[in-house]
């Protein structure tokens, strides 16, 4: 029995079923955490109505109030992005847009409601980008109260000006592999530590 | 007669007709230029159903080729944008990715098309974050071929963890008015220079 | 007795004794530590001859081993920065530059010699950056092995373009100081957990 | 008789004789800027002691004024600088710091001192980051004053987590060589249009 759950969104600008090469490398990520043992599902975000706002829910028809409570089900987050023109994507920024509002959601102890969770951000792009695109997501959800394990990325790009895509490649390079095992082990390893004894209230 | 045109897209995540502190700086901004005998329009980009993606035209529905005339047809860029978590707008980075197709449109003599067009960044938040802001719209912008003039950006925020709005502000400071002063003249004088004597073809 | 420890690298432009503003929020962070069980120490960059590079040593003359090994010692480090421009001072980007060379050192379980270690950035400037200075900060310690706790930062900046210090308010705004408290008690709750529980090795 | 200055400060940590991919790349871009009529000089900021700070002068040793003279002399700089953990070097940051203090220098005409001036820059790395380099120098430079023309970047880094220099390469690949081309050349359209109008004063 999976002792945690881990959520992967991700942020590709195309909608399923076609392919994505940050949909590949979200299942890279979350092979890992399951072979440590976490339950795992995803979903593309632009699949969804995600409406434009701050707020947590965003009134009739907004698909994110849905997604979110999956996000709160989830120990594990994982944000998978592709890079456009050296930044997350759009999609990346709108989620962060949304969990927002959550910076003034508290629990029972007064905690805000994303305290515990851990966070892992897994970065794809023809070239360049992949370290600023972690560091805007890792703020941005350290911000709203996630935690980011040792080494908590996992990211490919190719050569500069180049064209290639991650799901183009014939095989994962080693490097980039060890670094997907590492972030997912850290992770699991530190959402079982806080699951076990949470942060204290304030 | 105006000699220049200016378009300001603005990338509040609010529709129309609500208040926008990212309109208030636009037209503070589209003040200036006029002032400086350019003819101004803008939209707000939220209003157009713009589809997720990084062709030139995503498409059946997609309200990108119609904004993207209008780019074409003006001298100097405007974008304004709020700040969300320390970065643009969704709404302004998804704008850079439906740019990002023009790196491979050339004009007749082989120039992309967006040389010789000017860009002026201006930014609004409650706190924290128009550098950044400028940083990543501005090196998008020079990317896709947008020229930026001496000090060509101009923006508001509040002390550190404040919630004031800058449409909520007496009156605009007398530094950020200068600012949003001096980036239109540069903007104007520049966007003169390059419409007489264009980028030479490569 | 203290059963963490925890070291402060200010990262100001400014040599001791002048008054430092990134020297008087380091001492608000570690007074909030040291409330909550850690011993402290804290060493302003500038004063010491760090020498240019990305070795463990640079050679004759380098102060960095020295300061290497107090962050070694240490279980929670404190980085403290102005900001310049925007962006982390120099004095900061260097001392991330020398961590840089741990990302091949590892310990006797094949772990980078930094897991394990907790990380907490705090900003000061007249305007602006706070956020940016974070995001660089914290994605370069992550990448050397740092944990980043929930809400692991703290700030101040004041209104745009304005040119007051830290040092210089009357008083610490509640939400600053809290912020303060915030980031300290979540770094030591996660310091003593992985203390207790490191991460395994790969 | 060459019609333009262009100046280039080599931000590696390295100091001389050692050779230097920030340098070769910078000799990249002056040999363009030289096919267009640019008289060009360079220098590589760690052999000089530039003092921490942020005045024009932070006295007694200080290099910086020295660099500042040549600065003021040229029509175009060129910061070529390495990137490390996904930033430019710290000695490109303290260039930035250190002309910090021009925002606040005039001349007769009331205009910041650098104003008219244009900037290219000029990254290397081993892999990941340059989008990030550009947008953080190119930001603090036009804050000062400074022009960005269109494309005014070029950039070489190798595919994620490899370890090749610029200077290892067999040769330029095509796109580089093309870009690099492309930003000299539009560097020196503009400086030549700035030089014969400069923008107004306020």
């Amino acid at each position: 029995m999976a002792d945690l759950t881990a959520l992967a969104l991700i942020c590709s600008l195309t909608p399923s079923p076609a392919p994505s090469s940050s949909e590949l490398m979200a299942q890279h990520v979350l092979k890992e955490l399951e072979d440590h043992g976490a339950a795992t599902s995803s979903l593309r975000v632009v699949d969804h109505n995600v409406m434009p706002g701050v707020q947590v829910d965003m009134g009739d028809g907004d698909a994110w109030p849905g997604i979110r409570e999956q996000i709160l089900a989830a120990d594990i987050l994982v944000i998978a992005t592709p890079i456009w023109m050296g930044h997350p994507s759009s999609i990346a920024q709108q989620v962060i847009e949304r969990l927002d509002a959550d910076l003034a959601e508290t629990d029972d102890a007064g905690r805000p409601v994303m305290y515990g969770k851990v966070a892992v951000v897994a970065v794809v792009g023809n070239e360049d980008g992949a370290h600023n695109t972690f560091a805007d997501i890792q703020q941005a959800l350290n911000d709203v109260g996630f935690t980011t394990p040792a080494q908590g990325n996992t990211y490919w790009v190719g050569e500069a000006m180049q064209t290639v895509d991650y799901q183009d490649l014939d095989s994962v390079p080693e490097k980039v592999a060890s670094a997907t095992a590492g972030a997912a082990q850290n992770a699991v390893h530190l959402a079982r530590l806080l699951k076990k004894e949470p942060y204290p209230a304030g």
